[in-house]
């Protein structure tokens, strides 16, 4: 279990109403920022500190891995410079009872914050302007929050379902999908089918793909069409319904597909997740696969692939 | 494949509207139907003459085995001394460019009815008012539509998805649950997340299921809260809210006992549905299961196993 901390600057507001953050992949000139690769890194049960306008407000629970997804349409024009691609990290928020200023410790917790990375500047105790996501100690937590600290044992009645702002974030996609006027009324249909892998793009996904890559199941009730490049981060409905950016795969392999436990190589090697708990890899059958292949792919699988490896696989 | 004659009687028009056919379970004085039964026999692929009004107007494909639903809210008055539970199929519907009257051509099919369980009288080419769906032979099939029959391929872009009448049937569900006053604001919220196996549900069945029955998979991320009895036949909130009517599944091994392909004694002894292809049973490891068996349920859970062999496990 890690600790983070967001600098949200301006979109405070809809990340913790919305129940999520939400950050580019690269920085607007392209550069990597190891704040935006902890989206990434950030996995269930993390905590993070929500710091804005100089105040810790919030403390949140990480409720899934982060899902590349469009940039959330309540931004408006806050970050038109970002690309419109992003992490999309779920977090159940909760307001503190007394919102922290950590300028206010300044002196107790200059040296509790990291040397590299620091989402705070330690001779200033202003928020550190490249900051977005930044990983801090238990030590720091404990020192800003008070100790003992039972803040975030959320009672279960308000326990939400983990993937309701990756669901919201689909649904976005799905609006502006059937409000397109370039669309005709067919390919909008079939591209919100595409959504949960039926119609046409299952039809042609089983023109090349019969059966299971990984467990070479073929009973068509069992099996499921799966975007290889996810339904929500593809560019047109060209690529929502191409049959070369499927699979079709067993309930449990298209989860670990989906979640990016799994990946797969041109060549046909099976990728397995440093994240994949081993001996349930190995009940589920994936590390016999490991050895065996799964088969080699087309190119224009392939390109897919590629996509998958980069942005899903972790 | 097997082919299949019903009569509507006056549901009709909602049944090929909406894509399915719906029957009670029994008969109103609690007699078994072979009609009824035969909800639970069609298959999917299997072909279906819809005959109304003393003429056959369409003929459909069967999408995806029977579920237990509510009887759909379209049906209004019609019916009303049916059981609220029964059987949907999922049927894709097509029109016949021409109906064809039956009673036209009795002299040709009169030999070709079945002895049994006949959807018409041989002597007077009536409906039998008794039957609802029969079994008929591919050679009365082909007598009524004509050879060569290519009717039933349908073009790629009509393909619906094999569940959207359940779905629907689901949506039903959750709308006259969100609208019962009788419910209070948190208990209809976390009915419709427990839909989903999510919130207070899930929690709940946590507290008692660690584990797959059968993989053992115990990552949190990679189980699904399984309804034991479906969600939708509930007779209650207490019941979709019921921890011992869940289990804690990996994805494809929920989708099997989802579609009743498996089943749990309550002394552990796994079962495997004939229509569970061996092949791939053995694939997914099931077979595995059969000889082991998956540890006993409680006697609140052996209740809920109860209903789903009687009414899931086919």
């Amino acid at each position: 279990m890690r600790y983070w901390w967001v600098n949200h600057n301006q979109t405070a507001k809809q990340e913790v109403g919305n129940g999520y953050l939400w950050s580019p992949v690269r920085e607007a000139n392209g550069a990597r920022s190891q704040f935006y690769e902890n989206m990434r890194i950030a996995a269930p049960g993390d905590w993070v500190l929500s710091f804005a306008n100089s105040f810790i407000g919030h403390v949140g629970i990480v409720q899934d891995q982060a899902r590349i997804t469009p940039k959330p349409e309540s931004f408006g024009s806050v970050g038109v410079y970002w690309a419109n691609q992003g992490w999309l990290l779920p977090v159940w928020w909760k307001p503190l009872a007394e919102p922290v200023r950590p300028k206010a410790n300044l002196k107790t917790i200059a040296s509790l914050l990291p040397s590299k990375y620091s989402p705070l500047n330690p001779s200033t105790g202003n928020g550190n302007q490249k900051a977005y996501l930044a990983e801090v100690s238990k030590d720091l937590v404990d020192v800003l929050l008070g100790l003992p600290n039972s803040l975030l044992t959320a009672p279960i009645a308000e326990l939400l379902p983990a993937t309701a702002s990756i669901q919201s974030a689909d649904d976005l996609v799905e609006k502006s999908l059937t409000e397109d006027p370039a669309l005709d009324t067919t390919v909008k249909l079939q591209s919100v089918l595409a959504r949960r892998g039926q119609g046409l793009f299952r039809a042609r996904v089983a023109q090349i793909e019969q059966a299971c890559r990984i467990t070479g199941v073929t009973t068509p009730n069992l099996l499921i069409a799966s975007h290889i490049k996810p339904w929500r981060a593809c560019a047109s409905a060209a690529e929502r319904l191409d049959g070369a950016n499927g699979l079709m795969l067993t309930p449990h392999i298209d989860r670990l597909f989906d979640d990016g436990l799994i990946s797969f190589k041109a060549d046909g090697e099976v990728l397995i997740s440093k994240r994949f708990c081993k001996i349930d890899a190995d009940r589920l059958g994936v590390q016999d696969a490991l050895h065996k292949g799964c088969g080699g792919f087309t190119d224009a699988q392939a390109h897919y692939l590629n996509f998958h490896q980069t942005y899903v696989f972790w």
